[in-house]
């Protein structure tokens, strides 16, 4: 393996779903749902396998679809996407891998936000760039960050910043002043923001998802992902998407292509019909997915953990100090023997480990059932 | 777009495709068949979509997939791969980047063979490698190397050798003795062997495809790989897979889970039971490739080409200078206008365009009645 990958091992999702089947645990670790999407969603996959689109679709996306999110992100957000704007990838993190091995030369720096997804520490690694975390800290229940110190990451070799929200693995969504700073340092300080809102539609008690790209200045210069997977619960079909102006969207497109070249017709055609007609079905599973964060919460609280409340994703940051733990890490490995339950580690996700050490990542997209024998298999620690 | 890349356009399958479709072509250029594979595979996709598969695979792919990879490599090849040792990957563009990014620090050198696929040059690159072409010229009617050339590109930065055989765009199927030359200097040199097989199962008049790790020695250093798209007529289901040792398959896991995490489900099951159920099929269908190979070389003879026959994949390559044209490139993007047929011009794959300049690649993997109505319109030519 070569230098620049050693300190990545395997996904901590692949680890502790394999814990979990292996040890019969209930896995609230990777975030997957255990119901499918949209059952129309699912005919129109089936019905494209039978009707003949199993070969080769376009490099950058079947049109349909290439459409569909030019239609959804004008009617959701305002924002004015052409089709040619739009690449089609195989899933978020194909999206991300490619973004930033598209525009990151070897010495370039990129801002994220620690913790952080896996991936991005990986395709920034691999691009030969160099990873600038900005740590988000828990200020009245909410993981935030201080601006300064995000403006104090920035030097003259960033080129890039992460953002992800609503962000995972915290259940933070950036409000609109967060944004601003941002924003803000964007233009100040020349970067390209790529977003990753793959949970776009997952947030809660009326907070609402703003994407950076619609702040004035940023649709420029702001790579915008998101995918099928969460929206439509169909995560093991690994459909996504960027938008992004011409000259970014070909960057990425010239990497993209020789990543995968393209991916599964029939999945991109079901979720162009999907972001055109099942938008109410999004609606319906945001909702209960507010209301399995509210079980799940409750049944933590009464477990004897310290729960943060997310505004959006599919998990729940708590801290295991009440309950007499003090680093997550072993917390986790030793969950499936204590109590039969996989969560997720929070500190993985930190440069400064140490920074995580006391939070455990729970996951509620799970069915009601699901969450409550969770819930009273987690009592025994108390 | 970043430095290293910026020798890489739109690859020519993606322009070629849609010079096809905007000019109404019959498209010989891009390899994907117009019929679909086995019915009762579909059918296993469709059952797996129905029954909630829908969600996250394991990382290194569902077990079904890996068990029927592993079985296939002992049957065909008498190869014992455990498992363990198969990691499933978004078709072998996937593959091949991942494998290529694992093991290729900055400045490694790569052997390819000229005209070469162009995802090589480009995984390559990103890698921040350096290519070292050595060209297949004609011999007898078939393209093969210079044993003396290709020890004379291996130098001490020298790390890995892409080997693709059957060989595309040429149709070369390396010989056992071709094969042993390579093997040699993999020993010799201790260099890593990537092997691109997605042919393996499409060569013709009793030709034997021989993977190069059945060779003494290279098992233990070769990256094999090879995809379920031209074996089942499934180009658009991107299910690919690697088989290698333990530290090279864990190594190229590492980098792949980054670039996509995971792929698509339903076909990976699908794919399982075609590997198990359906390799009758695939004799079946190599028999009727060859025999629409015929049908092409008649025909392109027949319009006044010089065919050189191919012992394996979709293609076969003409030279033009019979019809009085000279550069392959500037023939191929006349071709629409001149006879409504789209081809590639060979000489895209080449780091010396001039080695390849009267050479264009046509594709027979098409319905009879498609390959007779190019050849209609070929004659035009005359
Ligand atoms: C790609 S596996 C990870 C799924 C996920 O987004 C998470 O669990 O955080
Ligand atoms: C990935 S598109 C290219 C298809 C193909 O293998 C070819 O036409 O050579």
């Amino acid at each position: 393996l070569v230098g620049r990958m050693r300190e990545f091992g395997t996904t901590v999702f692949a680890t502790m779903t394999k814990l979990a089947v292996d040890t019969g645990s209930i896995n609230l670790g990777q975030g997957f749902p255990d119901t499918d999407g949209p059952a129309r969603m699912l005919e129109h996959a089936v019905e494209a396998i039978r009707s003949g689109r199993n070969q080769y679709p376009p490099g950058p996306g079947v049109p349909e679809l290439r459409q569909a999110v030019s239609g959804h992100r004008k009617d959701w957000y305002g924002l004015a996407y052409d089709a040619d704007e739009v690449l089609v990838t195989v899933g978020a993190t194909e999206a991300i891998a490619s973004a930033v091995l598209a525009v990151c030369e070897p010495g370039d720096e990129v801002i994220v936000f620690e913790p952080y997804y896996d991936s991005y520490g990986a395709a920034i690694a691999l691009a030969g760039a160099v990873r600038r975390p900005v740590t988000l800290r828990v200020d009245a229940g909410r993981f935030t960050f201080d601006p300064a110190e995000l403006a104090a990451a920035v030097g003259p070799r960033t080129r890039a910043i992460l953002v992800n929200s609503p962000h995972n693995p915290t259940g933070t969504v950036f409000t609109r002043q967060e944004l601003e700073t941002v924003a803000d340092l964007c233009q100040e300080r020349d970067l390209i923001a790529i977003t990753d809102e793959v949970y776009e539609h997952l947030t809660y008690d009326g907070v609402e998802h703003v994407p950076l790209a619609t702040l004035p200045g940023m649709r420029e210069r702001t790579i915008m992902i998101s995918s099928a997977g969460k929206s439509f619960s169909v995560t093991g079909w690994k459909t996504g998407w960027i938008c992004a102006p011409p000259a970014l969207v070909r960057a990425v497109q010239t990497v993209k292509q020789f990543l995968t070249f393209t991916s599964g017709a029939p999945w991109q055609l079901a979720v162009a019909y999907a972001l055109r007609e099942e938008m109410d079905w999004v609606a319906a599973q945001r909702a209960a997915l507010e209301a399995k964060r509210d079980r799940l919460m409750t049944g933590l609280q009464a477990a004897g953990f310290e729960v943060l409340r997310p505004a959006g994703t599919y998990f729940v940051q708590t801290d295991i100090r009440p309950l007499g733990f003090d680093d997550g890490l072993e917390f986790a490995m030793r969950l499936p023997e204590l109590a039969g339950v996989v969560a997720i580690p929070t500190q993985v996700f930190y440069d400064r480990p140490e920074r995580g050490r006391h939070f455990v990542r729970f996951a509620f997209c799970k069915k009601d059932e699901v969450i409550d024998e969770a819930v009273t298999r987690l009592q025994r620690l108390g």
